[in-house]
């Protein structure tokens, strides 16, 4: 493996196992760097396939593909947190992967994110691992209704997870998720969803994006507004947040933490938080048009270990996904002033499916 | 042939002719906006395949390949004027070309791109065709010395001129251009080189980005820097004359105009044409970096016949282009606050050569 105390070479190809819309902007961060990218997917029509100078279409257990992947490229990360964690692992025994793949192991199972954020003094909506009905009555008597009910495992955008309002819709609920282990998490009535996008260096340097303020639809992310509606305080709290978490994790590249503010008191705010995302986050893509680096390149530098800038926000600015045939619209879209489009080259409209954003944006009110 | 006066929907190819570092810009441009690109160029090495969905190696001349290549893509454009014009327009027999072909006969010719200018009613620097040391020295006579000899056909970056101080050296320039026919233009003793990048669209919309002041060295762009040091009716006019020129030519996508500023009396200014870059231009890279939209993005939205947004600026910016081994200095030039970094990918470090740029930012003072 290659000195990794150094920085990678422009001309040296960065690996990436995922073909989404986030390897895609990863892939073309990369390249303006100077790196080549080399993309992993199963899917012949990843979108990043269409912007990467190599591609590998192969399953993730393929030991044949992964090993023709690691001699190909000069250092690996990927898009997305549902990668087999088996795969990274075995790519890193040959090849530099970050962030770490242990992180993965922590991220894929709900119940041991939420105990470690617990465990780095960060508060958490109450909590409890379930796996079968009677549980689920237990912990809900104890954590209070409504509640939510989510697998444990390969969840995102809302998917495996359910409201349990009363003891009566508990069988439906557990049904409904598959019944598969599961924790059980009391409902927030939060005042505002918020994230913070933070990097870390392998040296251990840390920089934060604005903390980004986020409103979701049917368990899908709709939109984000920066700066957020919330105190200094709270913005603070927010990205020291991101920063323990990073710190505990000895994290390299991107992380997204999503926190809940609800109310304290009066006119008090704290926050809780929700989860970690161990990649670039939909809820970052502000960044591209509104600050003077993009989260896409911030964990490109952070994987190729070079400088991590400090990042100023040169715009206020309103990001909006493009969900489902709401791309249709493009000429009209792309006619709006002060917004710049990204389309993800996806092949098939469906209800739903993040089709590509847009960023709106303004002048700089504040932070 | 698509029906040219809707715009191209996302997931349309869009072809483009040669694979430098501009095809390279211009296909992610195209990227984010939902296009795939096909990259057709002559050198396997090119910069832009490393950043596209669909490659073709090959020359300029080679029918079977162009054929394909027509039918392979949507629409077609290219990345530089010296691009063979029979080439784009064999193609557009079959496919959408913009702009024009007829444009690179124009722009690929100097007495005729300055006669053009001229006949615009735009002023230009005293110039006249020769075709040996005689009609040199009888030109000379009448535009005064010094003054510049150049090659009709196929410069650019400094390449094919030479400047002629007195008739001894005549024999010299002559051969030093290879002997090629050439005009001879008058020096001219400028204050400041400015460009002026404009849009026009199918429809007849002009866009044009702030005015950028260039500095050379050797022959080679060294810096751009907005806003230029300029007054007010001096911008106005050079965006004028941008404007003027992209009606005259009914151009489709984006023309760089570079203009000399020259004293005029006391205080005043005036501006002479220098040249037309028919396609996205070196000194308006800083566009990606302190602009709402880019001019790649600007080009490919005008070929892909989408609207052409009016650009706005929230940032004061210098562009410094990386000449030759000036790259190797990566990881410093990466540190740098609030600095932009654009490497080509390039295989190869040559001296003079252009690796990659950066834009320095700083917060707006004025336009």
């Amino acid at each position: 493996m290659a000195d990794t105390s150094l920085p990678l070479p422009p001309g040296s190809t960065i690996g990436i196992l995922g073909g989404g819309q986030l390897g895609r902007m990863l892939s073309m961060a990369a390249a303006r760097l100077g790196f080549r990218t080399h993309v992993y997917c199963p899917d012949p029509d990843s979108p990043a396939f269409q912007v990467t100078d190599r591609r590998t279409v192969a399953p993730y257990e393929d030991q044949a593909a992964l090993a023709d992947f690691a001699q190909a490229v000069d250092a690996v990360t990927y898009e997305f947190e549902n990668i087999p964690s088996a795969t990274a692992a075995a790519l890193a025994r040959t090849v530099r992967v970050e962030p770490s793949p242990s992180i993965l192991d922590m991220t894929q199972d709900r119940y041991v994110e939420k105990s470690f954020i617990s465990r780095n003094g960060l508060a958490v909506a109450d909590f409890a691992t379930v796996s079968g009905t009677a549980e689920i009555e237990a912990a809900a008597g104890r954590i209070g209704y409504p509640c939510i009910l989510k697998t444990r495992r390969f969840g995102y955008d809302g998917k495996g997870q359910t409201r349990v309002e009363r003891p009566a819709d508990i069988p439906d609920a557990w049904s409904a998720i598959g019944g598969k282990p599961a924790i059980l998490e009391a409902h927030v009535p939060f005042l505002r969803e918020v994230s913070a996008i933070v990097a870390r260096g392998s040296d251990g340097t840390l920089r934060s994006f604005d903390i980004a303020e986020n409103r979701h639809e049917n368990g899908i992310l709709r939109s984000t507004t920066v700066p957020a509606g919330i105190s200094a305080a709270t913005a603070e709290a927010a990205r020291a947040a991101g920063y323990r978490l990073a710190e505990s994790l000895f994290y390299t590249g991107v992380v997204a933490v999503e926190l809940f503010v609800v109310a304290d008191g009066e006119d008090g705010e704290r926050l809780l938080v929700n989860e970690i995302a161990p990649r670039v986050h939909n809820s970052g893509h502000w960044t591209e048009d509104a600050c003077s680096i993009s989260q896409f390149e911030m964990h490109m530098r952070a994987v190729a270990n070079w400088p991590l800038p400090v990042p100023f926000r040169h715009s206020d600015v309103e990001m909006t996904n493009l969900l489902g045939n709401e791309v249709d619209n493009f000429a009209k879209i792309a006619a709006l002033p002060d917004t710049r489009i990204h389309l993800y080259g996806k092949v098939g409209v469906r209800p739903g499916r993040k089709m590509g954003h847009i960023n709106r944006l303004a002048p700089l009110r504040g932070r």
